[in-house]
């Protein structure tokens, strides 16, 4: 019996730490993505930000975050967590095999697979203030989302908070994690404004093509293998028949999704554009993704499918609204994973008979009424203190030597100069 | 009792979708390759080819093939399945824990592995008649061998259909998914013609460079990383001491025929050309893989090495015949995958004592006959009902902007312009 | 009982094969991170180098470098183990449940995660001789060090011999694998020389940057990723609540570890250089990654993190000091790996009560005198039988065309010639 217990804990922490990785993973994701499709003279840039955001939101969640998230969890009730950082979780053997409150996996990779999500939250928001915001305003934004405004909500529903009380659905976070940080990526697209030239004097909406398609697309695929992680290892359990068949029905679900995202935007940018438009194909998987997050579980495989294909034709649409509406969003974030990820919220209603739909719009309009304003709020103060926009001089040259001194591809890019 | 079962089903599954997993990311590295070895303004339109193949396959897959190739299992008796995209599968708690006949694993996750293999199946393809293949007419036919001709050639071995009666033997796939796919590309490429320029006015072979070899360098070890899922979860067990040893012998005997394919391609192309031709070394790689993919359980550690290591020295001998007959393959796809899967079926009875020549020559031979004829009949329907072929002006301009309206790398190659 | 022995034993084998794959994924990490930071006319080149190392690598450690490493494991009394490579590990079902002495997963899953420990240390090497070395040189010394120099200091401690006595610890190999690999690179630096350019006249350094920074990004985040199999795996059991905690404070460790170094090294950099040098962010990511792999299990998170930030701010003064000494490393791997390494195994004293500075230090100092003085030795035999550096004007025109027959990047670099 207790061998068994045993066991089981060993398999869930170890398939806690495979979904963990795969999200960890997904970092490469968004900065392959998002490096493929800014312009040469802002990719280093965009890929310092990149790597040093997840570093910092690992670091942050680890001080503080965790702790407002799941307060009563391998923490103290000292606030700012100071024993989980020393290290004091009492998963010892005594304590596991105890039974009835044992925690069923470690809390440890509890805490590695939480962290990985916060990175995925603040990396949405980097490709869509890429091309023109400072590095260091950047960073100082990450360390109070991540550190606070994304744990406080996270709280609310998966800290066992007032949104989940409510009744609020959301199994990997559609709305926790990517409406969420699609929010505060609009707050801070308002505050910043367009790129340079995004926009013609006579309101005309001007291409700024992407640099390097190719690592659009392996960005694109790492997202897609790392969404097994982050949606399968939301089950948070997989060591019985049950959860096993919940975890099957959520790694075929999530990838039906992208399929049927996919084919959407695709055939949807063929019939509006005349041709068919890689960057819309791979938003659409994106986009595919974030539908069914949260969701994966109940629906059937092809009730998966059709979720992924509305997010698809989704997320065109709402490309080429913000750029009616003159919002500069240069890799689609807001749209791929805000719009779709309010479609995801939605969409929870056709296949759980525990959804209601007024709960899910609350619990929508209450994550973007707080990520939105509290990251407005936090862009303002930042912008008042150091600014958040680089200098016109700067941006033209582009980001990287005026940031980090260096070109992404200095002998590519030599005949231009 | 009850208990174990229940544990044993758990890691079997999770087992199972890990591997899955690693299959999918198989289609990254099919990207990675193929836009690696096609011209910069043909990057685009084989990004776009690979991302929707991908999705169409699974989609297609679900909908009618998986019925069509597994029809026992997870599905009504009605074709196309309806019940099982539908959800029906009985993988509750009773079912299993019942014993005897109850599957040892959730069926979804068997879903989730096979519908990966169908895509690398298709992937294969799109590097063979690159450069030159309208898009449209390459997801036609798509639609045609992920939903019918994959999956009608797939039930007779591992659906228990008559090669499998016959004593067919193929583990994971030489011949069911690598020759497979390459007989269908062979069929495609005949009809398509070779590129451009590929051939000279005195029939001499010139090299058409490919544009980016860190990313062929990249989706080759990505292919690699794959297999281990491809092989390793094809024994379909790992929850007993046997199981458990030989999916290790599996997993080290894969990774020994690629380093076997990738040291005989090196060191032959060095002794034939005087230079060490990383494409010929990828090309052994994956070569090595294919080889040992038919029985990569039964040969020692040093046996998988040596029939790796043959299937290095057939891929490169099987790309410059191929040229000497004006086959155009850009990348050396039909080579590494037919050649090399043809000498992985027969290599099986080098140490499968329940192997027989004759037997795996047969299968090879039907398999070949049936993916090639069919392939061929569909290849000529879709060209006379809407061209296979892109027009001689977008093949000079090249297919990105023709097909997808952007080019890969618009600053690079700015200068050429 | 016995049941439950089978599954542990198979949930063991399962996770040591995981962690291998992942272990193996670094290959492809090297080889990114390589391509990036080298000039576009030797890219294909150390592609080639990174590709047929792993190869090499694999091939040699079976034939003779496991053997050496762990005489008593897996193989008979013979030298160079004839019988492991004919496949006699005897891992039966009998064998297993026997107990008591019983192996408690496959034997072959150790050598699959040994094989790709060596390939790692071999890895290291290529980055630091990159851009001047010879290719056929390159690969004869692999040969010398995967299959005897490695597994031969190796075998001193994991294999039981006079460092593991001694009381040397070193957990996934800080000294072990990776300032065993940077010390034979600076062993073939030494020899080498600069690259052409790379000092001025008058001393000056001078900077030949990298031809691609999102491939070193990705190669980067490649290792991170690879790193929880390397760190992960090596507790080498998860079958039980002590393991499966201790496995989760490894990734949780591993992974702060590295956010710490990417933050110290970034922030430092800033302050020195007024920039935020990717370079130097991707370097302290390794070096953080190095830092922790002597003692991932038993610091704090907090803890991990400052042992990993010391790494990031010793690799940055490392590098500038390797230039100061007119040492050219091209990616900085004697740094990362070398002086990061040293670092590592120092910090083990500051977490484990086990551990002695004298014996740690004792234990790095044999690891270096040892990999250094053979490595030297066998650089110079190879240098005086084939020559080690290439001709000037073939590093002129790069090793590419030289070595290789091929270039990387045909159409970008067009317009230089």
């Amino acid at each position: 019996m207790d061998q068994i217990t045993e066991l089981s804990y060993a398999l869930d922490t170890f398939y806690f730490l495979v979904s963990g990785a795969l999200v960890m993973w997904m970092a490469a994701g968004f900065t392959m993505l998002e490096s493929g499709m800014v312009r040469s003279k802002n990719t280093v840039e965009i890929l310092t930000k990149n790597v040093s955001l997840y570093a910092l939101a690992c670091i942050m969640y680890m001080v503080v975050g965790y702790n407002i998230m799941y307060p009563g969890d391998a923490v103290s009730a000292w606030w700012p967590g100071i024993e989980f950082i020393l290290g004091s979780a009492d998963n010892s053997v005594e304590a596991v095999t105890a039974g009835g409150d044992a925690p069923y996996y470690s809390d440890l990779s509890d805490f590695f697979f939480q962290v990985v999500f916060v990175a995925t939250a603040m990396s949405i928001i980097s490709g869509a203030v890429a091309e023109r915001m400072k590095l260091w305003s950047f960073l100082a934004f990450a360390v109070v989302l991540t550190g606070f405004i994304y744990p406080i909500q996270g709280y609310w529903t998966w800290g066992e908070g007032f949104l989940d009380e409510m009744g609020y659905l959301d199994y990997a976070g559609s709305g926790i994690v990517h409406m969420a940080g699609a929010s505060a990526a609009l707050a801070g697209v308002i505050l910043l404004g367009a790129r340079k030239g995004k926009f013609g004097p006579n309101g005309e909406v001007r291409a700024l093509p992407g640099s390097n398609m190719p690592l659009a697309a392996l960005g694109t695929l790492i997202l897609w293998l790392g969404w097994f992680g982050f949606n399968g290892g939301s089950e948070l359990k997989v060591s019985d028949v049950e959860s096993a068949n919940a975890v099957a029905a959520v790694f075929t679900n999530t990838n039906l999704a992208a399929a049927g995202g996919v084919m959407a935007a695709l055939i949807l940018s063929r019939l509006m554009f005349g041709k068919a438009d890689l960057t819309m194909a791979l938003n659409g998987a994106i986009a595919g993704l974030v539908s069914i997050t949260a969701e994966p579980l109940m629906p059937t495989p092809l009730g998966a499918t059709l979720i992924g294909a509305v997010g698809g034709v989704i997320v065109v649409l709402s490309i080429i609204a913000l750029d009616k509406i003159k919002l500069d969003d240069p890799v689609g974030a807001i749209s791929a994973h805000g719009t779709a990820g309010l479609w995801g919220i939605i969409a929870v209603v056709f296949s759980n008979p525990d959804a209601a739909i007024g709960t899910q719009l609350a619990g929508a309009l209450v994550i973007f009424a707080w990520v939105f304003g509290a990251s407005f709020v936090f862009w303002l103060i930042i912008k008042a203190a150091m600014g958040i926009r680089v200098s016109e001089e700067d941006e033209d040259r582009g980001m990287d030597l005026a940031e980090c001194g260096m070109e992404a591809y200095p002998e590519f890019t030599a005949s231009r100069k």
